[in-house]
Parts: C-alpha cells; sequence; structure tokens
C-alpha cells in the first residue's frame, strides 16, 4: 500500500507495535488493535487509528493477522535507504556514532568521515571514522543516502555541498546555520540548544 | 511584563534579533519593526507579531527605543533558571558539555556528573565532569534547575529520582524511556533516532 503521511507520534510507535508483536506467544495468529491497546497500556482509539493508517483495518473479529501486521510494520520502517554517514568526528559525531536507538528504525550509521583523520580509525562501537577522500567511494558502494552533518557551522554549507554531490540528499544538520540547498534536498535542523531553552521557558511559566 | 505562551520558532528567533539589534551602529535609537524584518530578511508580519507577543507594540512612526527592545528581549530568555546539568559522562554527555549554542539562549551547562568518575576532572571546553557525591552540593550551591539525562535507559529512572530529590524538576531526557514522574516535574524527551527516521520517511515519500 501506498504509505500516508504519518505524524512523527506515530512513527514513534512503531518500533514499540514491532516489539510487542514479536515478543507475542508464538501460538498468537491473529491480534485485535484493542488487545494490542490493552497490552501497551496506549489509548483504543490511538491504536485503531495508528494501525488503520498503517496497515488498513483488521477484520472484524479476528482482528490483525499477525504475520501480516509484522510484514506492514517492518515495510513502513523500510530497510531500504537506511544507510547513513557522519560528516564530523569530534564529540558531536562520536556521540552519534556511538549511539544505539537507530536500529528500530531501520537505520544504520555506517561510519563518520573527518577532515583531520588521516587513516582509517575502529573507534566507536566498532564502526570506522574515516578519512575524507574516502567518502566518494564509501557513499557509491554502500548506495548512502542519509547524511548527518556535525562539523562546525562554518564548515557546514561546504560539507553539504559535497554530501550531495555524492547524491545524499536527506540531511540531519547539527550545525547551528542555515544552508543554501537545490529543491530535491531536504535538510532536517537539529537545534539542540532551542529544545532545552524551551524546556527552561515552560518551568519559568509555572 | 507577564511572559505569553510563544512558539518554539518563536523562541528561536530571539537570540537573532537580539544579535541583529546589538551590532547596530551605536546612534540608532529607535528602530521599526519593518526595518528589523528588512535587515534580517525576515517576513514583516512575522517579525511584527513576534516583538508585539514579546515586547508590545512599537511607537507609531518611531518604532521601538532599541535599549527597551533589547532589555525585553534578553529578560525574555531570562538569565534566571538557566544553570543547567548533565548526568552521565559518556560520548553524548561529553558532546552536550562541548555543545556550544546553549549560551544565546541564556543557559549555562556548569558540569557533568557521572558514576564512574571519582575525582573531579577537568575535561571538555574547561567544563568538569565531577563524581556523583559532590551532585548535591553543587545543585545546592548552584541553585541548579535543570537537568539533563544523559545515562543508559536502564539507569534513566534512577537519575530522574536522584535529580528531582536535589529540587531539580526540569528534566531534558535522552534515554530512550519513558520516566515516572510527580505532577509538578517537567520532562521533555529527545528522541534522536526518531528526528532521523522521520527525515528518512519524508525522503522516502518524494
Amino acid at each position: 500500500m501506498k504509505k500516508a503521511e504519518i505524524s512523527r507520534a506515530t512513527l514513534g510507535r512503531i518500533p514499540v507495535y514491532l516489539k510487542y508483536l514479536r515478543l507475542l506467544p508464538s501460538n498468537v495468529d491473529n491480534i485485535s488493535a484493542t488487545a494490542i491497546a490493552s497490552g501497551l497500556g496506549f489509548g483504543d482509539v490511538q491504536v485503531r487509528k495508528d494501525l488503520g493508517m498503517l496497515c488498513g483495518l483488521g477484520k472484524p473479529k479476528t482482528g490483525y493477522n499477525r504475520t501480516q501486521l509484522v510484514e506492514s510494520l517492518e515495510q513502513y520502517l523500510g530497510c531500504k535507504d537506511g544507510e547513513a554517514i557522519i560528516i564530523g568526528a569530534g564529540q558531536l559525531g562520536k556521540a552519534l556514532l556511538d549511539y544505539n536507538g537507530f536500529e528500530g528504525f531501520g537505520i544504520s550509521i555506517l561510519a563518520a568521515f573527518d577532515k583531520k583523520t588521516k587513516k582509517e580509525e575502529l573507534s566507536i562501537s566498532g564502526k570506522p571514522i574515516l578519512p575524507m577522500d574516502m567518502l566518494q567511494a564509501f557513499c557509491k558502494n554502500n548506495h548512502i543516502k542519509l547524511g548527518i552533518i556535525a562539523v562546525p557551522a562554518e564548515s557546514a554549507q561546504e560539507t553539504f555541498n559535497l554530501l550531495y554531490e555524492n547524491d545524499i540528499k536527506a540531511i540531519w544538520c547539527f550545525a547551528p546555520c542555515q544552508l543554501y540547498k537545490p529543491a530535491d534536498a531536504v535538510i532536517r535542523y537539529e537545534n539542540l540548544a532551542l529544545s532545552l531553552a524551551y524546556l527552561k521557558m515552560q518551568i519559568n511559566q509555572t
């Protein structure tokens, strides 16, 4: 089925549904949205809405076929285009290389690249930090589609251009800056300072 | 004036307005929202709305008194309650300690604490990593109101409880988990994996 536009909140629940469905006893062949909701402590309406949007409606009385439901959800997260690289292996780049929450969403960060690196270093969680001159071949051989910018703001545009030239058009940018980009590139800015400032504002108002 | 509930986007623009106003030639005493909008390349309506909400309306013809406008914006970001600590000095904790975008929002991260640390280490950007037994005195002496959880999920609840006991009720949690909390605590969860997954979904749909 065609993928609908879903919210961040729904997307965030997919790995939770998957984990729950995979851990059910092996003799459970069918399961209703209501049973899933009650098992997870979620609202019934929310689970119905999520699953309806992601996998269509369950059958009356029997609910969803468990195997099919798992497959639909896995397909939604998709293994395709889930390989990412990081540019910049400072504190932040290393932290992202080490962060182990990405796999639940079908995303693997394969390596980091840094201009200070002269030859391959095997460092964080067994993932390599590579010199910049290995970037082009690495992206081509591994069909990388996601790039993470973890360099200082003053090098971010140059880094974006390099990623774009290597056919990486989805960029997650941690540098506090605004990038010029062609229309077919998608950039998501992560402003960590803003998140904390927003939290601070919330407590100042209570 | 009482602080209105503003959006993340508006909050994110305050440091931009401040920087612009501070860098104006010293003989500029008054400035209109239109002039600020044009100087920053922002929409006129947006700047009027932001400043109107944050600082009230400017005077007809003259606009805003520059000094007063700067003071209002600074007051909005507030220096009060802007001191934060990090628990967990692994890769992520260190990256946050090193991240230099917080100051623009009136937030200072003063130190990180880690249970593996036995005596004070002066490490990242001159900020110390301290042993856990120094936490209580440090929080009290520095009136810390913001806590950042950068420990693994399995230690996050214990860490939250400890922060709460030390009167820290605003928590920014990087651990992928859900915390039990008293009603007067505010927790903001940062799900980095979800951000990347959402970006991936966007490119899969184009």
